[in-house]
């Protein structure tokens, strides 16, 4: 029995699947966008993933599908399912992460707890919904949107008016998705993991920290959560996972409300940002899960290996030279921190790497793991 | 700053070498026997590690060239030193690790406790040592055994007589070690990093059991050492890694006696399968340690991450199907188990992977680790 994972995209995600897939002697092939990815190493092919030709004769030699990111076209998606190709996640639930509208409709059906949204096709509906959500909301582009891409905190509906332009030049039309400033105290993320045959594995909520509508530190377990919050996070998790027939891993990143509510923000169907702390902080780590999940083997265990992790972004990188000349201050001054780098050239506001640091007392880990990644960052 | 770390020998060594690499972002390559090996995914050249042609033709795009064995000889060594290549660990202790009646005169040099030991050269010397030795010794090879081959225990001189033809026959001539028969109540092994600016990094003494010659399990920490005996072994790993000028990981093989006294066995000059449970149980594993040791890069926290680690080594592997056949009922069974495995087809004796358990109780985790690893082995 040869266990082959392909990897469509050749991203960081990639690439921290070949950690565990080395170690378990799962073969995992990349069909990456260009050579010298950060998935380079198991990139076996390269080529446009929205091409289906592509895509059919690199999965031709793998056992089952899966992905570094959402976007492969569903006609795509449909093609490697009619041709026999195990996909997961499959086409279905990457639908729901490829679109926040077809998200926001499915969560509503499944009684996730939500801000309040509207689909909107132009300025007076928009208008409509702040006027009555006290004059402020967030407008997204249902499609294409990451990391605070696609997305505005606006007043007043001109504020995306070249989106609307756009909208009305796309022939198939659409519409925009509007949503309620929720009033959150922090941002936390929700892991869990499913296998085809159904089984769940659940990690322990995490708090993470945004910057700029990009994930800056993830600490794990949320501080302070309550048991009644965990077990709130941890069965909506598995509600969605089910309710969408998520296999792999599934994200789902919240706003934790001033009255301890729970609301689903977004979902992410394959490893996350938000779970990069488990690769030195659990004792199976989100990319071995996922690697585990999508075939359909038994799931690891989701316990963490010390009282408190902690995640920080390696954000931009150093404006001169490249990550690995910090190496030595940083790993001379903490000799705790695990440094995760991406094969990525440093750009402001990139995500270059990660340091992970797990230890017993949370400042510490805190302090430390942001003090080695300042090394990395002028 | 490019870190390009060629590794010599592309056994399960090396292999575990790229999980550590690609998550820091160091680049390692691989100079292989021959395709299809443990570390096939990082071989960049195949070839014949004797010949220096190969070797340094390989060796001409690496920022340092370290080993997943000791085999190289000592002319295609020069040769890299010659033509400036950085080589961790170096010729000098790399001969120590080659021959094990150097590495006796070495030890006795430095003072470290060792076995009565003698070189012999015909079987009358031999009988003596062994009528001065209670009428039973080790008979050992100084070169090319490993893993319980060319090691022999005997009672009369004639049983090794075909080592002693063979050395006859040589033109170099040479010697057999012979040694004495230690009353060891367990064998230990002391790990420790040294970079070549001399740092040097201890990780706790465990325990490892042997069966027929070859390591079967390693508990970490060393149950019931006393801090007296962990320092011994600690400052006797250091005092070895200094006195010999290792660079890169070693292990010091010990036998503990019934008097709680430590004697150096063997020495490796490479990560050591006593140090295989510091993958999923030390802040640091052996192998990326080995990494930041040969580049010279500050050395990682030994800390373990649990109280106890227990690594079972699977020897030989299932007599039908693949390993991976077994991974669905192990994991299933075991959550917690950490299984590695090594890319080679089954074989009776042969190393083919080991399982990793860690966990506050060592029964628990002792007996996981075995229940797991069984499930591999018929």
């Amino acid at each position: 029995m040869a266990l082959r994972v392909g990897i469509i995209g050749g991203g960081q995600l990639a690439r921290m699947m070949i950690a565990p897939a080395v170690e378990l002697g799962v073969d995992v092939r990349v069909l990456a966008e260009e050579p010298g990815m950060s998935a380079a190493l198991a990139a076996t092919a390269t080529g446009d993933y929205r091409d289906a030709d592509t895509v059919l004769a690199f999965a031709r030699d793998v056992d089952v599908v899966t992905f570094d990111h959402e976007h492969v076209p569903q006609d795509v998606l449909a093609a490697l399912v009619d041709a026999g190709v195990s996909v997961h996640p499959g086409p279905e639930p990457l639908g729901v992460a490829q679109d926040k509208l077809v998200m926001r409709r499915r969560m509503q059906e499944l009684g996730a707890p939500q801000p309040e949204w509207a689909a909107v096709s132009d300025e007076t509906q928009l208008q409509a919904f702040l006027d009555a959500h006290g004059g402020r909301a967030v407008v997204k582009t249902p499609r294409g949107g990451y990391d605070g891409k696609g997305v505005r905190v606006v007043s007043a509906a001109h504020e995306v008016q070249d989106w609307f332009t756009t909208l009305a030049e796309d022939a198939r039309g659409g519409e925009l998705l509007v949503e309620e400033l929720v009033d959150f105290s922090r941002e936390l993320a929700q892991q869990v993991a499913r296998r085809p045959s159904g089984h769940v594995a659940v990690y322990p909520v995490v708090e993470t920290v945004q910057r700029g509508g990009v994930c800056a530190e993830v600490l794990a377990p949320a501080p302070g959560a309550s048991a009644r919050l965990r077990q709130a996070a941890a069965d909506l998790g598995v509600a969605i996972a089910e309710g969408l027939g998520v296999t792999g891993m599934l994200a789902v990143e919240l706003f934790e409300t001033t009255d301890e509510r729970i609301l689903v923000n977004e979902l992410a169907m394959r490893p996350h940002n938000s779970g990069h702390w488990t690769q030195d902080g659990a004792v199976t780590s989100q990319f071995e899960q996922h690697l585990r999940a999508v075939l359909d083997l038994p799931l690891g265990s989701t316990e963490a290996t010390a009282p408190w992790s902690v995640m920080v972004n390696l954000l931009g990188g150093p404006q001169e030279g490249g990550l690995l000349e910090r190496f030595a201050p940083a790993m001379a001054e903490h000799p705790r921190a695990k440094v995760h780098t991406y094969g990525k050239a440093p750009r402001p506001g990139r995500k270059v790497g990660h340091v992970n640091v797990a230890g017993d007392d949370l400042d510490d880990v805190a302090y430390e793991a942001r003090a080695a990644a300042a090394y990395f960052l002028d």
